[in-house]
Protein backbone atom coordinates (compact mmCIF):
# COMPACT_ATOMS: atom_id res chain seq x y z
CA UNK A 1 0.00 0.00 0.00
CA UNK A 2 1.31 3.24 -1.36
CA UNK A 3 0.97 6.22 0.91
CA UNK A 4 -0.55 8.39 -1.84
CA UNK A 5 -3.22 5.35 -2.42
CA UNK A 6 -3.77 5.12 1.64
CA UNK A 7 -4.36 8.75 2.17
CA UNK A 8 -6.09 8.85 -1.20
CA UNK A 9 -4.18 12.16 -2.04
CA UNK A 10 -5.46 14.19 -4.77
CA UNK A 11 -2.28 16.56 -6.58
CA UNK A 12 -3.41 19.22 -8.63
CA UNK A 13 -1.81 22.15 -11.08
CA UNK A 14 1.63 23.22 -11.55
CA UNK A 15 4.71 21.41 -9.39
CA UNK A 16 6.60 25.25 -9.60
CA UNK A 17 3.71 26.94 -8.24
CA UNK A 18 3.02 27.51 -4.28
CA UNK A 19 2.11 24.52 -2.48
CA UNK A 20 -0.76 24.37 -0.68
CA UNK A 21 -1.89 21.41 1.21
CA UNK A 22 -5.62 21.44 2.20
CA UNK A 23 -6.20 19.18 5.89
CA UNK A 24 -9.57 17.90 6.80
CA UNK A 25 -11.53 18.28 10.25
CA UNK A 26 -12.90 15.09 12.29
CA UNK A 27 -15.76 13.10 10.28
CA UNK A 28 -14.86 15.10 7.08
CA UNK A 29 -13.08 14.82 4.00
CA UNK A 30 -10.84 16.24 1.45
CA UNK A 31 -13.87 17.28 -1.02
CA UNK A 32 -14.98 19.63 1.77
CA UNK A 33 -12.27 22.06 0.79
CA UNK A 34 -13.03 22.12 -2.86
CA UNK A 35 -15.19 25.20 -3.29
CA UNK A 36 -12.09 27.00 -1.32
CA UNK A 37 -9.30 24.88 -3.39
CA UNK A 38 -11.15 25.58 -7.13
CA UNK A 39 -10.37 29.67 -5.97
CA UNK A 40 -6.63 28.60 -6.40
CA UNK A 41 -5.99 26.47 -9.27
CA UNK A 42 -4.62 27.95 -11.82
CA UNK A 43 -1.75 29.56 -9.97
CA UNK A 44 -0.99 26.86 -7.02
CA UNK A 45 -0.26 23.08 -6.91
CA UNK A 46 -2.51 21.69 -4.14
CA UNK A 47 -2.36 18.73 -2.26
CA UNK A 48 -5.29 17.51 -1.00
CA UNK A 49 -6.17 13.98 0.73
CA UNK A 50 -7.73 11.96 3.43
CA UNK A 51 -6.57 11.27 7.04
CA UNK A 52 -6.36 6.89 7.57
CA UNK A 53 -9.46 6.26 8.82
CA UNK A 54 -11.36 8.99 7.37
CA UNK A 55 -12.94 9.44 3.26
CA UNK A 56 -11.70 7.03 0.71
CA UNK A 57 -8.24 6.18 1.85
CA UNK A 58 -7.62 2.85 2.61
CA UNK A 59 -9.53 1.30 6.05
CA UNK A 60 -6.32 -1.77 6.38
CA UNK A 61 -3.71 0.87 7.23
CA UNK A 62 -5.58 2.13 10.42
CA UNK A 63 -3.83 1.39 13.49
CA UNK A 64 -5.81 1.97 16.76
CA UNK A 65 -2.51 2.63 18.40
CA UNK A 66 -1.04 5.10 16.05
CA UNK A 67 -4.18 7.02 15.90
CA UNK A 68 -5.08 7.27 19.60
CA UNK A 69 -3.49 10.64 19.70
CA UNK A 70 -3.03 13.49 16.80
CA UNK A 71 0.57 12.90 16.57
CA UNK A 72 -0.35 9.54 14.44
CA UNK A 73 -2.61 11.94 11.99
CA UNK A 74 0.63 14.31 11.90
CA UNK A 75 2.45 11.40 11.01
CA UNK A 76 -0.12 11.24 7.92
CA UNK A 77 1.23 14.39 6.91
CA UNK A 78 4.44 14.26 7.26
CA UNK A 79 4.23 10.86 5.07
CA UNK A 80 2.21 12.35 2.44
CA UNK A 81 4.45 15.32 2.04
CA UNK A 82 8.07 12.57 1.96
CA UNK A 83 5.67 10.54 -0.81
CA UNK A 84 5.15 13.40 -3.33
CA UNK A 85 8.71 14.66 -2.69
CA UNK A 86 7.73 18.08 -1.17
CA UNK A 87 10.18 19.15 1.58
CA UNK A 88 9.79 22.80 2.35
CA UNK A 89 7.67 26.27 1.84
CA UNK A 90 4.44 24.20 2.36
CA UNK A 91 0.98 26.23 2.85
CA UNK A 92 -0.82 24.26 5.07
CA UNK A 93 -4.70 25.29 5.62
CA UNK A 94 -6.46 22.94 7.84
CA UNK A 95 -9.22 23.19 9.49
CA UNK A 96 -11.20 22.41 12.65
CA UNK A 97 -8.90 19.60 14.76
CA UNK A 98 -6.22 19.77 11.56
CA UNK A 99 -5.01 23.06 12.63
CA UNK A 100 -3.77 21.27 16.00
CA UNK A 101 -2.39 18.66 13.81
CA UNK A 102 -0.88 20.67 11.25
CA UNK A 103 1.25 22.60 14.23
CA UNK A 104 2.28 19.34 15.74
CA UNK A 105 3.54 18.34 12.08
CA UNK A 106 5.23 21.93 11.35
CA UNK A 107 7.05 21.03 15.23
CA UNK A 108 8.33 17.98 13.55
CA UNK A 109 9.29 19.36 10.76
CA UNK A 110 10.24 23.32 10.83
CA UNK A 111 10.89 23.87 7.62
CA UNK A 112 8.03 22.35 5.69
CA UNK A 113 5.86 25.05 6.24
CA UNK A 114 6.34 28.68 5.44
CA UNK A 115 2.79 29.69 6.49
CA UNK A 116 -0.45 28.13 8.08
CA UNK A 117 -3.69 28.98 7.92
CA UNK A 118 -6.38 27.86 10.56
CA UNK A 119 -9.69 28.29 9.86
CA UNK A 120 -11.70 27.02 13.19
CA UNK A 121 -8.42 25.89 15.33
CA UNK A 122 -8.79 24.90 18.82
CA UNK A 123 -6.05 23.96 20.93
CA UNK A 124 -7.88 22.22 23.63
CA UNK A 125 -11.98 21.60 23.66
CA UNK A 126 -11.83 21.46 28.01
CA UNK A 127 -12.37 24.58 30.03
CA UNK A 128 -9.56 24.90 32.02
CA UNK A 129 -10.74 27.99 34.37
CA UNK A 130 -9.43 30.60 35.27
CA UNK A 131 -7.55 31.38 31.87
CA UNK A 132 -9.06 28.78 29.78
CA UNK A 133 -12.25 28.35 27.99
CA UNK A 134 -12.20 25.60 25.36
CA UNK A 135 -15.99 25.49 25.95
CA UNK A 136 -16.95 22.08 26.98
CA UNK A 137 -16.88 20.46 30.19
CA UNK A 138 -15.28 17.04 30.62
CA UNK A 139 -19.18 15.71 31.03
CA UNK A 140 -20.44 17.34 28.31
CA UNK A 141 -17.07 15.47 26.21
CA UNK A 142 -17.96 12.03 27.18
CA UNK A 143 -22.01 12.70 26.80
CA UNK A 144 -20.99 13.01 23.09
CA UNK A 145 -18.93 9.80 22.95
CA UNK A 146 -21.47 7.81 25.15
CA UNK A 147 -24.05 9.07 22.36
CA UNK A 148 -21.75 7.82 19.44
CA UNK A 149 -21.13 4.22 20.67
CA UNK A 150 -25.37 4.24 21.52
CA UNK A 151 -26.62 5.68 18.55
CA UNK A 152 -24.30 6.62 16.01
CA UNK A 153 -26.56 8.01 13.24
CA UNK A 154 -28.74 9.88 15.86
CA UNK A 155 -25.25 11.55 17.38
CA UNK A 156 -24.26 12.42 13.41
CA UNK A 157 -27.79 13.85 12.85
CA UNK A 158 -26.87 16.14 15.74
CA UNK A 159 -23.81 17.27 14.92
CA UNK A 160 -24.25 17.98 11.71
CA UNK A 161 -26.31 20.91 12.03
CA UNK A 162 -24.12 22.12 14.84
CA UNK A 163 -21.16 22.23 12.61
CA UNK A 164 -23.08 23.52 9.27
CA UNK A 165 -24.36 25.90 11.43
CA UNK A 166 -27.69 27.24 11.48
CA UNK A 167 -29.36 29.12 8.91
CA UNK A 168 -26.88 28.07 6.23
CA UNK A 169 -27.38 25.65 3.68
CA UNK A 170 -29.07 23.00 4.46
CA UNK A 171 -27.39 20.64 1.86
CA UNK A 172 -24.63 21.39 4.17
CA UNK A 173 -25.97 19.51 6.83
CA UNK A 174 -26.54 16.78 4.68
CA UNK A 175 -22.84 16.67 3.52
CA UNK A 176 -21.68 16.36 6.82
CA UNK A 177 -24.09 14.17 7.96
CA UNK A 178 -22.95 11.89 5.06
CA UNK A 179 -19.76 12.04 5.69
CA UNK A 180 -20.34 11.24 9.63
CA UNK A 181 -22.39 8.40 8.61
CA UNK A 182 -19.76 6.92 5.97
CA UNK A 183 -17.14 7.04 8.52
CA UNK A 184 -16.56 3.68 10.35
CA UNK A 185 -18.36 4.34 13.55
CA UNK A 186 -15.43 2.37 15.65
CA UNK A 187 -12.91 4.54 13.80
CA UNK A 188 -15.03 7.46 14.17
CA UNK A 189 -15.09 7.01 18.26
CA UNK A 190 -11.31 6.60 18.57
CA UNK A 191 -10.94 9.66 16.58
CA UNK A 192 -13.13 11.67 18.51
CA UNK A 193 -11.60 10.83 21.82
CA UNK A 194 -8.11 11.54 20.45
CA UNK A 195 -9.78 15.12 19.26
CA UNK A 196 -11.98 15.81 22.36
CA UNK A 197 -9.20 15.44 24.88
CA UNK A 198 -6.11 16.82 22.76
CA UNK A 199 -4.73 19.77 24.86
CA UNK A 200 -1.86 21.08 21.87
CA UNK A 201 -2.13 24.87 24.01
CA UNK A 202 1.85 24.09 24.57
CA UNK A 203 2.46 23.27 21.19
CA UNK A 204 0.67 25.93 19.26
CA UNK A 205 2.66 28.61 21.32
CA UNK A 206 5.92 26.99 20.17
CA UNK A 207 4.98 27.83 16.76
CA UNK A 208 6.88 30.16 14.77
CA UNK A 209 5.62 29.71 11.48
CA UNK A 210 3.62 32.79 10.35
CA UNK A 211 -0.33 31.95 10.41
CA UNK A 212 -3.75 33.22 9.91
CA UNK A 213 -6.54 32.38 12.32
CA UNK A 214 -10.04 32.69 10.72
CA UNK A 215 -12.32 32.47 13.03
CA UNK A 216 -16.16 32.16 13.08
CA UNK A 217 -18.31 34.65 14.61
CA UNK A 218 -20.92 32.06 16.22
CA UNK A 219 -18.93 28.55 16.13
CA UNK A 220 -20.27 26.18 19.31
CA UNK A 221 -17.34 24.40 18.52
CA UNK A 222 -14.55 26.32 18.39
CA UNK A 223 -15.65 30.25 20.22
CA UNK A 224 -14.71 33.30 19.48
CA UNK A 225 -12.78 33.52 22.83
CA UNK A 226 -10.33 30.54 21.56
CA UNK A 227 -9.91 32.14 18.66
CA UNK A 228 -8.51 34.86 20.58
CA UNK A 229 -6.39 33.16 22.99
CA UNK A 230 -4.65 31.52 20.20
CA UNK A 231 -4.42 34.85 18.76
CA UNK A 232 -2.36 35.99 21.73
CA UNK A 233 -0.42 32.78 21.67
CA UNK A 234 0.86 32.84 18.45
CA UNK A 235 4.05 34.46 17.89
CA UNK A 236 2.99 35.80 14.27
CA UNK A 237 -0.59 35.12 13.73
CA UNK A 238 -3.06 37.46 11.91
CA UNK A 239 -6.49 37.62 13.17
CA UNK A 240 -10.05 37.39 10.96
CA UNK A 241 -13.42 37.09 12.43
CA UNK A 242 -16.09 35.58 9.71
CA UNK A 243 -19.42 36.93 9.83
CA UNK A 244 -20.58 32.90 9.69
CA UNK A 245 -22.57 30.81 12.19
CA UNK A 246 -21.38 27.30 12.36
CA UNK A 247 -18.06 25.52 12.30
CA UNK A 248 -17.66 24.84 8.57
CA UNK A 249 -17.14 28.25 6.56
CA UNK A 250 -14.89 27.16 3.53
CA UNK A 251 -18.03 24.81 3.23
CA UNK A 252 -20.95 27.36 4.30
CA UNK A 253 -19.36 30.36 2.90
CA UNK A 254 -16.37 29.65 0.47
CA UNK A 255 -16.14 32.95 -0.95
CA UNK A 256 -15.56 34.64 2.43
CA UNK A 257 -12.71 32.16 3.16
CA UNK A 258 -10.83 32.17 -0.41
CA UNK A 259 -11.16 36.50 -0.03
CA UNK A 260 -9.69 36.14 3.28
CA UNK A 261 -7.34 33.76 2.38
CA UNK A 262 -6.19 35.78 -0.95
CA UNK A 263 -5.69 38.64 1.32
CA UNK A 264 -3.16 37.06 3.60
CA UNK A 265 -1.61 35.37 0.52
CA UNK A 266 -1.30 39.35 -0.97
CA UNK A 267 0.42 40.36 2.43
CA UNK A 268 2.81 37.07 2.44
CA UNK A 269 4.13 37.66 -1.28
CA UNK A 270 2.66 34.43 -2.00
CA UNK A 271 0.62 34.89 -4.66
CA UNK B 1 13.65 11.51 -5.13
CA UNK B 2 10.10 9.98 -5.50
CA UNK B 3 8.56 9.13 -8.51
CA UNK B 4 5.57 11.06 -7.69
CA UNK B 5 7.65 14.24 -7.83
CA UNK B 6 10.43 12.54 -10.50
CA UNK B 7 7.76 12.30 -13.15
CA UNK B 8 5.82 15.16 -11.84
CA UNK B 9 2.55 13.37 -11.26
CA UNK B 10 -0.77 15.33 -11.20
CA UNK B 11 -4.21 13.03 -9.89
CA UNK B 12 -7.16 14.77 -10.16
CA UNK B 13 -10.68 13.35 -9.31
CA UNK B 14 -12.10 10.52 -7.12
CA UNK B 15 -9.84 7.34 -6.68
CA UNK B 16 -13.25 5.37 -6.78
CA UNK B 17 -13.80 6.46 -10.42
CA UNK B 18 -12.57 4.63 -13.57
CA UNK B 19 -8.53 5.61 -13.74
CA UNK B 20 -7.82 7.47 -16.74
CA UNK B 21 -3.74 7.48 -17.72
CA UNK B 22 -2.74 10.62 -20.24
CA UNK B 23 0.86 10.33 -21.92
CA UNK B 24 1.87 12.97 -23.84
CA UNK B 25 4.07 12.50 -27.13
CA UNK B 26 7.73 13.75 -28.19
CA UNK B 27 8.54 17.03 -27.04
CA UNK B 28 5.75 17.51 -25.20
CA UNK B 29 4.20 17.53 -21.83
CA UNK B 30 1.23 16.65 -19.67
CA UNK B 31 -0.33 20.00 -19.78
CA UNK B 32 -1.22 19.40 -23.54
CA UNK B 33 -3.77 16.88 -22.66
CA UNK B 34 -5.80 19.21 -20.25
CA UNK B 35 -8.40 20.14 -22.52
CA UNK B 36 -9.22 16.58 -23.28
CA UNK B 37 -8.45 15.55 -19.66
CA UNK B 38 -10.91 18.52 -18.10
CA UNK B 39 -14.35 17.28 -20.37
CA UNK B 40 -13.57 14.22 -17.95
CA UNK B 41 -13.33 15.23 -14.73
CA UNK B 42 -16.14 14.84 -12.26
CA UNK B 43 -16.57 11.08 -13.04
CA UNK B 44 -13.09 9.88 -13.65
CA UNK B 45 -10.24 9.72 -11.30
CA UNK B 46 -6.97 11.25 -13.59
CA UNK B 47 -3.15 10.71 -13.88
CA UNK B 48 -0.86 12.55 -15.54
CA UNK B 49 2.49 13.04 -15.89
CA UNK B 50 5.91 13.89 -17.51
CA UNK B 51 8.32 11.49 -18.62
CA UNK B 52 11.40 11.96 -17.16
CA UNK B 53 13.04 14.48 -19.47
CA UNK B 54 10.86 16.42 -20.56
CA UNK B 55 7.87 18.79 -19.39
CA UNK B 56 8.56 19.29 -15.47
CA UNK B 57 10.04 16.09 -14.54
CA UNK B 58 13.31 15.75 -12.87
CA UNK B 59 15.77 16.41 -14.51
CA UNK B 60 18.63 14.59 -12.51
CA UNK B 61 16.94 11.33 -12.56
CA UNK B 62 17.89 11.31 -16.44
CA UNK B 63 19.93 7.95 -17.47
CA UNK B 64 20.74 7.97 -21.24
CA UNK B 65 20.57 3.96 -20.45
CA UNK B 66 17.52 3.81 -19.41
CA UNK B 67 15.82 6.25 -21.88
CA UNK B 68 18.11 5.35 -24.84
CA UNK B 69 14.46 2.66 -25.87
CA UNK B 70 11.17 3.27 -25.50
CA UNK B 71 11.22 0.61 -22.77
CA UNK B 72 12.95 3.00 -20.50
CA UNK B 73 9.94 5.44 -20.91
CA UNK B 74 7.56 2.16 -20.55
CA UNK B 75 9.12 1.69 -17.28
CA UNK B 76 8.19 5.24 -16.12
CA UNK B 77 4.51 4.40 -16.59
CA UNK B 78 4.78 0.93 -14.32
CA UNK B 79 6.38 3.12 -12.14
CA UNK B 80 4.09 5.82 -11.59
CA UNK B 81 1.48 3.58 -11.78
CA UNK B 82 2.81 1.45 -8.95
CA UNK B 83 3.89 4.72 -6.87
CA UNK B 84 0.32 5.56 -6.76
CA UNK B 85 -1.36 2.02 -6.11
CA UNK B 86 -2.98 1.32 -9.36
CA UNK B 87 -2.76 -2.00 -10.19
CA UNK B 88 -5.78 -2.74 -12.61
CA UNK B 89 -8.34 -2.01 -15.13
CA UNK B 90 -6.61 1.65 -15.81
CA UNK B 91 -7.91 3.42 -19.15
CA UNK B 92 -4.73 4.29 -21.19
CA UNK B 93 -4.84 7.84 -23.33
CA UNK B 94 -1.29 8.30 -25.20
CA UNK B 95 -0.58 10.47 -27.61
CA UNK B 96 1.99 9.87 -31.03
CA UNK B 97 5.09 7.56 -29.22
CA UNK B 98 3.17 7.33 -26.11
CA UNK B 99 0.84 5.10 -28.07
CA UNK B 100 4.35 2.61 -28.38
CA UNK B 101 5.40 3.34 -25.15
CA UNK B 102 1.97 2.43 -23.90
CA UNK B 103 1.67 -1.13 -25.46
CA UNK B 104 5.14 -2.00 -23.97
CA UNK B 105 4.07 -1.46 -20.85
CA UNK B 106 0.99 -3.96 -20.94
CA UNK B 107 2.73 -5.92 -22.95
CA UNK B 108 4.92 -5.92 -19.72
CA UNK B 109 1.90 -5.63 -16.88
CA UNK B 110 -1.26 -7.58 -18.90
CA UNK B 111 -3.72 -6.33 -16.40
CA UNK B 112 -2.51 -2.75 -15.76
CA UNK B 113 -4.86 -1.53 -18.58
CA UNK B 114 -8.58 -2.32 -19.37
CA UNK B 115 -8.54 -0.48 -22.50
CA UNK B 116 -6.06 1.50 -24.73
CA UNK B 117 -6.86 4.73 -26.94
CA UNK B 118 -4.25 5.71 -29.15
CA UNK B 119 -4.21 9.24 -30.60
CA UNK B 120 -1.69 9.16 -33.79
CA UNK B 121 -0.02 6.35 -32.86
CA UNK B 122 2.82 4.84 -35.26
CA UNK B 123 4.43 1.26 -34.44
CA UNK B 124 7.05 2.60 -37.12
CA UNK B 125 8.34 5.62 -38.60
CA UNK B 126 10.11 3.85 -40.78
CA UNK B 127 9.22 2.27 -44.44
CA UNK B 128 9.73 -1.07 -44.87
CA UNK B 129 8.77 -2.07 -48.03
CA UNK B 130 6.91 -3.56 -49.61
CA UNK B 131 4.65 -3.90 -46.56
CA UNK B 132 4.77 -1.37 -44.52
CA UNK B 133 5.03 2.62 -45.56
CA UNK B 134 5.78 4.47 -41.90
CA UNK B 135 6.35 8.01 -44.07
CA UNK B 136 9.88 8.14 -43.84
CA UNK B 137 13.18 7.15 -45.54
CA UNK B 138 16.33 6.55 -42.82
CA UNK B 139 17.66 9.97 -44.54
CA UNK B 140 14.87 12.00 -43.44
CA UNK B 141 15.07 10.88 -40.19
CA UNK B 142 18.90 11.36 -40.10
CA UNK B 143 18.34 14.73 -41.42
CA UNK B 144 16.05 15.89 -38.64
CA UNK B 145 18.39 14.24 -35.96
CA UNK B 146 21.28 16.24 -37.41
CA UNK B 147 19.46 19.57 -38.00
CA UNK B 148 18.47 19.03 -33.93
CA UNK B 149 22.31 19.16 -33.55
CA UNK B 150 23.64 22.06 -35.63
CA UNK B 151 20.44 24.27 -34.75
CA UNK B 152 17.91 22.98 -32.05
CA UNK B 153 16.14 25.99 -31.94
CA UNK B 154 15.74 26.01 -35.99
CA UNK B 155 14.62 22.34 -35.76
CA UNK B 156 11.64 23.31 -33.13
CA UNK B 157 10.60 25.93 -35.40
CA UNK B 158 10.01 23.56 -38.34
CA UNK B 159 8.48 20.72 -36.60
CA UNK B 160 6.31 22.64 -34.56
CA UNK B 161 4.03 23.84 -37.30
CA UNK B 162 3.84 20.10 -38.66
CA UNK B 163 2.93 18.91 -35.51
CA UNK B 164 0.38 21.44 -35.07
CA UNK B 165 -1.13 21.27 -38.57
CA UNK B 166 -1.41 24.26 -40.50
CA UNK B 167 -4.28 26.04 -41.12
CA UNK B 168 -4.98 25.57 -36.96
CA UNK B 169 -4.42 27.44 -34.10
CA UNK B 170 -1.40 29.59 -34.57
CA UNK B 171 -1.10 29.68 -30.38
CA UNK B 172 -0.78 25.89 -30.57
CA UNK B 173 2.31 25.89 -33.18
CA UNK B 174 3.32 28.65 -30.29
CA UNK B 175 3.06 26.14 -27.12
CA UNK B 176 5.00 23.37 -29.13
CA UNK B 177 8.04 24.73 -29.89
CA UNK B 178 8.20 26.69 -26.61
CA UNK B 179 7.89 22.67 -25.43
CA UNK B 180 10.42 21.64 -27.90
CA UNK B 181 12.43 24.50 -27.12
CA UNK B 182 11.92 24.20 -22.80
CA UNK B 183 13.14 20.51 -23.18
CA UNK B 184 16.92 20.13 -23.39
CA UNK B 185 18.69 19.51 -26.45
CA UNK B 186 21.00 16.30 -25.46
CA UNK B 187 18.02 15.18 -24.29
CA UNK B 188 15.57 15.82 -26.80
CA UNK B 189 17.66 14.39 -29.31
CA UNK B 190 18.17 11.06 -27.65
CA UNK B 191 14.25 11.21 -27.08
CA UNK B 192 14.29 11.55 -31.11
CA UNK B 193 16.69 9.01 -31.60
CA UNK B 194 14.65 6.52 -29.68
CA UNK B 195 11.21 7.68 -31.14
CA UNK B 196 12.33 7.94 -35.06
CA UNK B 197 14.18 4.50 -35.10
CA UNK B 198 11.79 2.50 -32.97
CA UNK B 199 10.05 -0.40 -34.57
CA UNK B 200 7.17 -1.82 -32.06
CA UNK B 201 5.29 -3.17 -35.12
CA UNK B 202 5.55 -6.73 -33.15
CA UNK B 203 4.29 -5.49 -29.92
CA UNK B 204 1.11 -3.98 -30.84
CA UNK B 205 0.78 -7.69 -32.73
CA UNK B 206 0.14 -9.21 -29.42
CA UNK B 207 -1.26 -6.64 -27.79
CA UNK B 208 -4.74 -8.10 -26.75
CA UNK B 209 -6.37 -5.07 -24.64
CA UNK B 210 -9.25 -3.16 -26.70
CA UNK B 211 -8.36 -0.26 -27.98
CA UNK B 212 -9.29 2.72 -29.92
CA UNK B 213 -7.12 4.38 -32.84
CA UNK B 214 -7.98 7.80 -33.74
CA UNK B 215 -6.03 8.90 -36.75
CA UNK B 216 -6.02 12.44 -37.74
CA UNK B 217 -7.05 12.88 -41.45
CA UNK B 218 -3.31 14.89 -42.83
CA UNK B 219 -0.99 14.17 -40.29
CA UNK B 220 2.89 14.32 -41.97
CA UNK B 221 3.97 12.31 -39.25
CA UNK B 222 1.60 9.37 -39.01
CA UNK B 223 -0.36 9.36 -42.04
CA UNK B 224 -3.65 7.38 -42.55
CA UNK B 225 -1.80 4.13 -44.34
CA UNK B 226 0.11 4.09 -40.71
CA UNK B 227 -3.37 4.30 -38.91
CA UNK B 228 -4.76 1.75 -40.96
CA UNK B 229 -2.03 -0.88 -40.93
CA UNK B 230 -2.83 -0.32 -36.98
CA UNK B 231 -6.02 -0.97 -37.23
CA UNK B 232 -5.37 -4.29 -39.18
CA UNK B 233 -3.05 -5.79 -36.78
CA UNK B 234 -4.11 -5.04 -33.27
CA UNK B 235 -6.69 -7.45 -32.43
CA UNK B 236 -9.51 -5.74 -30.77
CA UNK B 237 -9.06 -2.72 -32.04
CA UNK B 238 -11.84 -0.08 -33.26
CA UNK B 239 -10.76 3.18 -35.86
CA UNK B 240 -11.91 6.49 -36.08
CA UNK B 241 -10.69 9.18 -38.50
CA UNK B 242 -10.52 12.45 -37.02
CA UNK B 243 -11.18 15.26 -39.94
CA UNK B 244 -8.09 17.08 -38.68
CA UNK B 245 -4.51 18.44 -40.14
CA UNK B 246 -1.42 17.71 -37.64
CA UNK B 247 -0.50 15.66 -35.27
CA UNK B 248 -2.36 17.17 -32.40
CA UNK B 249 -5.93 16.49 -32.41
CA UNK B 250 -5.77 16.77 -28.18
CA UNK B 251 -4.50 20.80 -29.21
CA UNK B 252 -6.00 21.73 -32.05
CA UNK B 253 -9.48 19.81 -32.10
CA UNK B 254 -10.07 19.02 -28.43
CA UNK B 255 -14.21 18.31 -28.96
CA UNK B 256 -13.22 15.90 -31.57
CA UNK B 257 -11.10 13.78 -29.69
CA UNK B 258 -13.37 14.54 -26.53
CA UNK B 259 -16.73 13.26 -28.32
CA UNK B 260 -14.43 10.13 -30.15
CA UNK B 261 -13.80 9.03 -26.83
CA UNK B 262 -17.15 9.20 -24.88
CA UNK B 263 -18.41 7.01 -27.84
CA UNK B 264 -16.01 4.51 -27.24
CA UNK B 265 -16.44 4.80 -23.61
CA UNK B 266 -20.21 4.44 -24.02
CA UNK B 267 -19.92 1.54 -26.06
CA UNK B 268 -17.42 -0.46 -23.66
CA UNK B 269 -19.66 0.90 -20.03
CA UNK B 270 -17.09 2.48 -19.12
CA UNK B 271 -18.62 5.96 -18.86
Amino acid sequence: MTVIKRNNVRLMGNRTDPVLLFAHGFGCNQYMWDAVASAFSGNTYQILFDYVGSGQSDLRSYSFERYATLDGYAQDILEICEAIGVERDVIFIGHSVSCSIGVLAALARPNLFRDMIFLGPSPCFLNDPPHYFGGFERSDLEGLLALMNQNYVGWAEYLAPVVAGSGNDEQITGELSDSFCSTDPIIAQHFAKATFFADNREDFAKLTVPSLILQHQDDALAGVAVGEYLHKQLKNSQYKLLDVTGHAAHMSHPGLVVSAISEYFTERNIL
